[in-house]
């Protein structure tokens, strides 16, 4: 899966920031790629970007329609149709991460094939992968893990990839879902993958490289997670990471979705390193991400000191300070 | 799931008994259910039932015509078509474990449309899951687990539930893949789910049941195999065992389709209680299913009275000596 930018963003009728949440996330970090937003009548969401009509993003070079945007149970509304049909009109392709696929939908189906428009359903993996084989590969990589879902994993590997460039490492970040696959113009939504092929679609994922090169694979779920913990334990195994850096949110007491307590970071280097030695012997951890948006500074700045002395690691916000220390760490154990 | 018996073995032209693999599992633990066996000319397994015509099969109460056979590539070959539309005709449903799947072939769809006939493709799994919750359901549950794949999971499984009903415990075999599907008649090929839905799968095959009872869940994979380890994971997690057994094949150095050596016995039972105490703390290990088909009869003694010995377990062979041993420790240890 490969999604041609610039994008034209298309935020239909969102019913509040949040439904927006993958558009804001792509304009977060690929702002350079995406030209304006495009909104219908009752839209309650604005990423900031000046509002655009299809013709006008055709004649900037737009190359895609996103839909960015999620509505209740992800389906695709029959009034956003005429929108995505005009943008295949006019010779986009077009990209969501929704339910419905979009080659479902008649009108759709019917000129995307009149106007060789591409379709792609990011939430979905039709590509065909081998079972995961376990050699090493050339090249390095880093993996963030959690101690729960939904606390910063793709934002912290993310803002370890521009930090990293910023230094002049040869890194490229790695997307396992839906807005890192909008982020990144590739990548595999893991979790949709044949239960049999996580581990595959991992190795797929980061092939051989250089060996200077750095592959930032967006980690998904936690080890300890009762829902998804298949999916983290393939990924880890399939992605082999040389290093990876642990998410945490730590206000949290239960874990998304569930009733489940959160592990600690200990148990999560400890499983991490563990789990993860099978297919790399050599893995170890960089740094903590602590995703403080719960915390005011004074706290935060508690709660990382706090952290960093108890694992004797670099703990930091990559939202509120960056990831400056983990690269260093990251940049100081790879050299040694 | 749910597939009629009793059923009509369909061997195909298999070329070697290898190839009949499938339905020879299915004698071997459900005779009771298999009339007797169709062959095609040129076919050169035999599973030791009657040869039997589709009429005759019907007279007899046939309900599914069983492919019980996997050619290379697991295609289904154009001149298998004709008996399964003929068992269609006659009014019995098909069941096959095919990457083919029966209704894309156009004459198999139409003659299971005017008959009414089910078409079961038990490799896919096109049910709709939650995704795992993690709450503790009643009931208790046995999970086989292994070094390795393909080392006597299933049939350790079966085996112990042929036992725990001969001691008059209430137990039911519960089937994660193709074959043991077969052998249930129900079940999920839980390879086949969606990565997402691995740990909900397996809570839907095992849900809440009586106080004394026993679901016995069939294993996949192992949690050191790099292919596949996010499965066992996933299984674990959603199965929430309260007690596993072991399999293993002591003459294997490296685990199957892979070069990363077999992890030890230890390894498996320490990092199943590890993270299986996530869904079930109180999980504990009652015993080691010892596949030893390639040891003769006193290297197989020896080999199962040291590992008894170092491990301070039951070990025996389950095709072997049973699993007396075995389920004399699972009531031992569910009554204290």
């Amino acid at each position: 899966m490969e999604i041609e930018h610039p994008y034209l963003m298309f935020l239909g009728d969102a019913r509040d920031q949040l439904a927006a949440k993958t558009a804001q996330g792509i304009v977060d970090w690929r702002k350079d790629w995406c030209l304006g937003q495009m909104r219908l009548e009752g839209c309650n969401a604005d990423i900031g970007l000046s509002d655009m009509a299809i013709d006008e993003a055709v004649q900037r070079g737009a190359r895609t329609l996103v839909v960015g945007v999620a509505n209740a149970g992800g389906v695709l509304p029959d009034h956003w149709v005429d929108t995505i049909v005009e943008a295949l009109n006019a010779g986009l392709s077009v990209a969501t991460g929704l339910h419905t696929r979009l080659s479902s939908v008649p009108r759709i189906a019917a000129a995307a094939k009149a106007n060789s428009g591409q379709l792609h359903d990011v939430r979905f993996s039709d590509q065909k992968f081998d079972t995961g084989k376990g050699h090493k590969r050339s090249g390095k990589r880093l993996l963030t893990v959690g101690t729960d879902c939904s606390c910063g994993k793709k934002y912290t590997a993310l803002a370890m990839e521009k930090e990293m460039r910023a230094r002049g490492l040869n890194a490229d970040f790695c997307a396992t879902g839906q807005t890192g696959v909008f982020i990144s113009g590739r990548g595999i939504s893991i979790d949709a993958v044949v239960a049999d092929f996580i581990s595959g679609a991992a190795e797929w994922l980061s092939p051989d490289n250089d060996a200077d090169h750095w592959d930032v694979v967006e980690g998904q779920g936690s080890l300890f997670h009762p829902s998804f913990a298949g999916v983290s334990m393939g990924l880890l195994h399939g992605s082999q990471p040389d290093v990876f850096v642990v998410c945490h949110e730590p206000t949290r007491a239960i874990m998304r979705g569930v009733e489940t307590p959160l592990p600690t970071i200990q148990q999560v280097i400890d499983q991490t390193i563990a789990s993860g030695s099978l297919t790399n012997p050599n893995i170890q951890c960089v740094g903590l991400a602590v995703n403080t948006i719960a915390l005011d500074d004074a706290a935060m700045g508690r709660c990382l000191a706090e952290l960093s002395e108890q694992y004797r690691l670099p703990a930091s916000d990559p939202m509120r300070g960056g990831v400056s220390a983990i690269v260093d760490e990251l940049i100081s154990r790879s050299s040694t």
